[in-house]
């Protein structure tokens, strides 16, 4: 049999990865496919791999110009540049492509399909979300004989690592993100990361498939954990809540509503005890029941493996579409709007002064809400007071009124911050 | 195109539930589908699905020797009579089997595999363990990416939901099994389920996939939960653990190790929250790293729609070896030992008079095991008391060795009782 020959653009922590899987004489990748050539922008630097015997491109787009590459893996990233213009001329004519790059296919996915679909090329990317965890594949078949109506989850490890050992190590946002950056698990510019962007791009891929929608990028509603303090996570603790970046898509009359941002979840949240730097995701689908995935999210090995997976599918012809259906198939979904009603945890930051807490009871109980618990705390430093409470259920809109009236109150030092309570819920329960 | 045409046969909870797929005009089942027969024990039998406009056979053998049935779908369950006949049947003529037959497949796989390999047949199973949660793929794509070495789960949701019953409700373990049979969860006669052999059927399946090695029910070490006391139950979460029914396979140099047995998991293990009627599976595998899956593990729509997925995997040309790989390639695995050392539970029923907690600690002292948890509990009723206690690491036979001598002691008054405790350790961590 022929093996497919497979050229990969971008050698650091999972083409490195990758190119030790080819060497390993028991990978089954070296039955159906052989690593021919390889691309990084230095040919020089030491990698713990050695690529001296395939051939060497310093152009990414030169090696997925070459006609006997059969499968091209891109693991350049960013949506632009290098990266989007190799794997565009790779499935021109008719190569396939394998890519870990979530940021070009959240913004680009749907010309990169039709373009696979015009020449007869298969664009897999099971490694572009949740590293190992077979998340793209799942949805695939889940959408085949079930349909999705929500997908949430944990898909940045950065965050989740920060969050985690913001709690356990009671140490702040900054000194845990500066730790994280010194170990490398976070970048030095780690807005991407941080901001949410990153779970946007992935959520963005994994709506389309679950839902068979065009990805969609720009209608996800995006909040990062930078303004998620120390406080936030020990009060909500207290109230026996954990704190998560949680990506959600949910399909509602035909209107796709996403969102990535911090949300408070009770202990028994099937995603709350999802530590460190692991990924998950919670499917809801019928009739196949709610399906939960967790593992490693990111790194040399989880994502290598991933990428390995579809190079074998692609061997073994098991290539489907790109969002599991063809691009005439997928649907324009109108952006759909946040639930109408909901439950909120508040922080706020007071003056020390008699009558506070009456005065911020009096702007929830004047829009009908409850509150379900109250926290105040002893001051340490400064003048100012932190209160933090979570609501009963309530709607939006009142709870955005009582949150401008409460701003409005001359005792509050900083701008208030909210975050949704999301409970485990029927929905959730695990009986 | 054509349509694959369809036979179902076994028209019970998970029969009734796929006549309802292709009935539904939005699954994608239709696309490339056809359900053209069915059969079933009593054709004049109510089933909540209209089946008057299919071809009827009493007999399951007849429908699947029809020569226009491309798929046979086997839904009638046991190891033996109509449902192996029926797909030996199907099989030996080349016509595709789907099938939800744990039993049949721990037994029989190999040789149906055989069979199919030598005409050109496909033999699918997702529905056969896990109910709607896709552990066979995962297995098979994990295994093309990845090499497992241990595989872990809750594989059945009757046991399952009577170890969660007896611990929410503090019912005892027969009159849980009781409401379950009377809710239709449990069967009239249990002992498949609560006996650990069905859970035994699935991890020969699994395993298989698993490590690439022939389905091999014989060496499937069995133990039920019929012993698990509510005291065990009780006390065991005094100590912070949680009883679960846990179906493990692990491969060490060659040999494969497989055991169904009640084992305290700590809460902190990622099986320990899997609660009620959900199955779970925890696959360890490099590179790819933990994966945890978790859902519903059985019922009408979970099920059917595993075996909707088979379907459509059928129907586009993705479906490869019954395990993975051809039979040719699967290896006779030698049976493996179970692990020398670990930590253990210990439950006693001794006669209430002084110095026995004395005459225990000896002996176990004497096998220099050293106890981490020790729980007398005061007696409500009878002249004996409980007495649970679990070990720190020690050797397997030495513990076999204490409780012998233990039972030798004439304050026993009824055997005692062991299970392993499995803890999370570095390899359950989650981050």
């Amino acid at each position: 049999m022929t093996k497919l020959r497979v050229g990969i653009a971008g050698l650091g922590t999972v083409g490195v990865g990758l190119v030790k899987l080819f060497a390993d004489p028991n990978s089954r990748l070296n039955e159906k496919l052989e690593l021919v050539a390889v691309s990084a922008r230095d040919r020089a630097k030491r990698r713990g791999a050695d690529v001296s015997t395939y051939r060497w491109f310093d152009d990414p787009a030169e090696l997925a110009a070459q006609s006997d590459i059969d499968v091209f893996v891109e693991l350049i990233g960013g949506s632009a540049g290098a990266a989007k213009a190799s794997v565009e001329t790779a499935l021109s004519r008719g190569a396939h492509v394998v890519t870990a790059n979530k940021a070009l296919l959240a913004l680009h996915g749907a010309a990169l399909a039709e373009t696979a679909e015009r020449t007869g090329a298969k664009l897999l990317f099971e490694a572009a979300v949740g590293g190992g965890v077979p998340m793209v594949k799942a949805l695939k078949e889940s959408a085949a004989g079930s349909r999705a109506s929500a997908v949430a989850g944990i898909l940045n490890g950065t965050c989740n690592y920060i969050l985690t050992e913001m709690e356990s190590s009671g140490r702040s946002f900054e000194a845990v993100l500066s730790e994280a950056q010194q170990l490398g698990y976070a970048e030095a510019d780690p807005s991407t990361d941080v901001g949410g962007f990153d779970a946007a791009h992935k959520l963005t891929i994994l709506s389309a498939i679950a839902f068979g929608t065009r990805p969609d990028y720009e209608h996800v509603r995006i909040e990062g954990i930078e303004r998620v303090s120390l406080t936030d996570i020990r009060l909500a603790g207290k109230l026996g809540y954990r704190i998560k970046l949680i990506a959600k898509a949910s399909l509602a009359d035909g209107a796709v509503e996403m969102h990535v941002r911090p949300a408070l979840l009770a202990y028994d949240h099937p995603l709350a005890n999802v530590g460190g730097s692991l990924n998950a995701l919670v499917v809801d689908a019928e009739p196949s029941g709610q399906l939960t995935f967790i593992g490693r999210g990111a790194g040399e090995g989880p994502t290598a493996a991933s990428v390995a997976s579809d190079l074998i599918d692609l061997a073994e012809g098991r290539a489907g579409f790109a969002f599991g259906r063809p691009l005439s198939q997928l649907a324009t979904a109108p952006r759909g709007t946040p639930s109408e009603r909901g439950r909120y945890y508040l922080r706020l930051l007071v003056a020390d002064r008699p009558g506070v807490v009456a005065a911020i009871s009096d702007r929830l109980a004047h829009e009908d809400i409850s509150i379900e618990s109250f926290l105040q705390m002893p001051v340490h430093d400064g003048p100012s007071v932190p209160i933090v409470l979570t609501t009963q259920t309530c709607a939006r809109a009142k709870m955005e009124n009582a949150v401008a009236a409460i701003e409005a109150l001359d005792v509050i030092t900083e701008a208030p911050f909210v975050m949704p309570v999301e409970h485990a819920g029927p929905r959730w329960s695990r009986s």
